[in-house]
């Protein structure tokens, strides 16, 4: 295996929402199927990125270690099929408008992550009883909030060893590239991607609530961390503002870090009524799901398109904006998109 | 999405066994995780790739259908991760040799694959109840057995109509390369891949027994088509020769096209004695699986290691070669390799 870090390799088709950072996301409509290749899935990335060689384990452990690539790649390792989305997505249709990046729909995708439990490498270093929170350290920084930083983020020590959080060094069967954290991330299946710590070069175990910027004053609603992944169905096909006419398939993704989604429902009427979508088998239970339904349209004039995921315990995604807190995070609104429908060919 | 054909990207670590039409194998070892890279998973082509855009169905159907590929990319479609593995994948190591491309192992790869479900499309044309086969034709064609052919395989109809039977037209999450069929191939889930016929521009229904050169008079063995994929587990590392020492992780893939695998076992003393190694989840039902063994090498001196499968059924895959008709087809006994046991470090 190469243990370089493959450079950024960057489809021309992301949108780019910032540059430096950068920071861009994928175009929906352009995706295929349920994995999005590496180039085409969407950055999130609060500094450039860095170069680094080691993993540090510290803190509260009783054998404190000091990793080198090498010696993680030679540990047994996984493979997960994980949807991964910002906390920020659907930032732009905040009504009125919040300050941050003004990601569209696409701030989400999905990789095979492979890479070692954290439980293992925590193993290792033997955990002390004491521990409450483990704190992971990216080796990116810069500045921030008008302080220098570098990017840090704390599990509870329950989530951080559940068995599926990985340190991950493979992204769709290859090394992970430098805009998703090469060599070494964390990968935090369920949570929003900010958990899901990029170029990770610190472990340590601390017994007090970590309250770093990213912690304590990102990344939060009302003073408090965000729950999983709200559940989200997204149209990808037809386009907002399309010609459709005929017999078409309406088509796209949904998801949910907590209950899993249950079904999709599609409106044809602005959501005056509703029927079901097909929602096909999860390639894996942390994998967005791709869903479709055939719709005959009437016309000639204007259709409002809108689709809603419910999940197993019976939630559902608001069709109206509700509280994302002032820095806007966590907007799963129902997103209406507009057709033209055509004389039927 | 793109509907052009991507043109051949081949990864330099490919291992080529000809070039003209190109047909290459897997470096295994350079395989991270399950998805195989489009641009690293194996490549069998019987004649150079084609250059068309329609796809017919005929035959014994009510509805002959001749479809743009748009067509086909507008119908409700799926994805599936499955792997394939070509039937010649170990001919390299029969003892006496067979003529065929000489395959080391790695003529396997796992793909998601997106595609449209051939019944959907057998449907829509209405197949007449009098069909008992379904013969698919590639668009490639050329000079094999002294004639000019294009690469034609059948299906019984029961066989073609199976759900997970698709007309793929994605491959992780891209349109499909050249390499591997653009823009339409079929995809048979748990047969070995000549099934899953490249650049199909033709669905044909019949009510006799095809009997074309690919169906025929190759891949068969004793006049018999061949059976579901093998079971199979392949080392992956360590690599044959190398030195090893201290304690380390056994890994490999392993897989099965019919009953699934339900252990692998891992022996470092030529198969005298065994101890299961772990297996990880499947990722998907038709998807190989990791395996790994932690082992601590005992030296100096040299360790053979082999992994063999045993599926569900009790099924185990052969410590000596056995059978494979005069083509060679189907080898899968278990490949021992050799490395060298140094001081522990």
């Amino acid at each position: 295996m190469r243990l370089t870090a493959v450079e950024p390799r960057r489809d021309p088709r992301l949108i780019a929402v910032s540059d430096d950072p950068f920071n861009a996301e994928t175009p929906l409509s352009q995706q295929v199927g349920v994995i999005t290749p590496a180039p085409l899935h969407y950055v999130r990335s609060h500094f450039p990125i860095p170069r680094w060689d080691r993993l540090v384990v510290d803190g509260l452990v009783e054998h404190p270690l000091s990793l080198g690539i090498e010696d993680v790649l030679a540990m047994p390792s996984r493979s997960l099929v994980v949807t991964l989305e910002c906390a920020g997505n659907g930032r732009q249709f905040l009504d009125p408008p919040v300050a941050g990046e003004q990601w569209g729909l696409g701030a989400v995708g999905t990789a095979e992550w492979t890479g070692v439990e954290l439980r293992h490498i925590v193993g290792l270093a033997r955990l002390d009883p004491r521990a409450t929170e483990i704190v992971f350290a990216g080796a990116d920084h810069g500045v921030a909030a008008g302080r220098r930083l570098a990017y840090e983020r704390s599990l509870p020590v329950d989530e951080a060893l559940d068995d599926d959080v990985l340190v991950a060094f493979g992204m769709n069967g290859e090394p992970l590239p430098a805009d998703h954290g090469a060599p070494l991330r964390l990968v935090v299946p369920g949570s929003y991607g900010m958990a899901s710590v990029k170029w990770v070069a610190r472990i340590g175990a601390v017994d007090r609530p970590f309250r770093g910027h990213f912690q304590a004053d990102r990344y939060i609603i009302d003073g408090k961390p965000l729950p999983p992944v709200a559940p989200r169905a997204v149209i990808t096909s037809p386009a907002d503002g399309a010609v459709v006419s005929g017999h078409i398939v309406v088509r796209g993704y949904c998801w949910s870090g907590g209950s899993p989604v249950a079904r999709v429902e599609l409106s044809s009427d602005g959501g005056r009524t509703w029927s079901d979508a097909e929602v096909q088998p999860p390639v894996s239970p942390y994998a967005w799901r791709r869903w479709s339904a055939e719709w005959s349209p009437r016309g000639p004039g204007d259709a409002v398109l809108v689709a809603r995921a419910w999940t197993r315990d019976g939630g559902a995604q608001p069709m109206k904006q509700r509280a994302t807190g002032h820095l806007g995070y966590m907007n799963n609104a129902a997103q209406p998109i507009t057709v033209k429908v055509g004389a039927a060919t």
